[in-house]
């Protein structure tokens, strides 16, 4: 009678072993890292468009609400007006030329439920280019506020000096 | 025997309706006036700390960590070599002048969890000084990431260009 008793133990140890198993097997891969991963891509993504000269494309990182804020030498509110900025102050692909980050330095800012929805990027930008248009600079500093929206992670504050 | 038991209902209706009552009457004041609020008095008592030439009061404002970030013409981190770097860049009183503030614009962050503890602020400084030292602008533009802490609303990470 001892045999059958164990293996039903067994297979009931089994069965309420089972859901933690899956979540240590799920969270092999930390969810800071799918974070910031997916940050790191909407920033690749948007060095690929400027450097393909397509701003609505580049655009997409930000937020599109009235909201979202540019700071460059004004402060600039909301998804359209900044959109518009981008297309007056470069207004040919040789004035946008090839954009380069370095230093890229993100946080992740967790909430007191645990939730993952805020982070701060910083970095330097290079532009590599043969024409200037309304923007002069070349080199800079920028601040990004990101957050985690139904449609991926978002810029909603971009300070750039 | 009727108006007994109507007392009684009527004792029953107010110990039910009593909790709700009374959290109507703590919403009068919304949370998000009392987060913005609180995030105004901060920057309120750095302006103060300021023009009373005491950095380390205006520093009561940033979270003392050492991922709180200050951009200015270059990226420091940590709190500890931002209030270093205050100390070098204002040496004295003449230095430090009289600081303002305007056009400020707070916007408070809810996550999914329904709570606020993160923030952003952007406005504009002035000073007025008689006298340079290593930090030379007397006018600029700022945006500082805020974030809820057990001790207040604390800085994160501010840009000033």
């Amino acid at each position: 009678m001892k045999r059958p008793f164990s293996v039903l133990s067994f297979a009931l140890f089994l069965l309420a072993a089972a859901p933690d198993m899956y979540s240590q097997a799920a969270s092999a891969i930390p969810k800071a890292s799918v974070d910031e991963a997916a940050i790191r891509a909407a920033i690749t993504a948007q060095v690929t468009a400027w450097n393909n000269a397509d701003i609505p494309a580049f655009m997409q990182s930000y937020e599109d609400s009235t909201e979202t804020t540019f700071i460059g030498l004004t402060l600039r509110k909301g998804f359209q007006p900044i959109l518009e900025r981008y297309k007056t102050a470069y207004t040919t692909r040789e004035q946008m030329g090839t954009l380069t980050f370095s230093d890229l330095d993100i946080r992740l800012l967790q909430d007191s439920c645990g939730k993952t929805e805020f982070a701060t990027a910083t970095g330097k930008f290079h532009l590599a280019r043969t024409a200037k248009g309304e923007a002069k600079k070349d080199d800079g500093i920028f601040s990004l506020m990101w957050r985690k929206t139904p449609l991926g992670w978002k810029i909603i504050l971009d300070h750039t000096s």
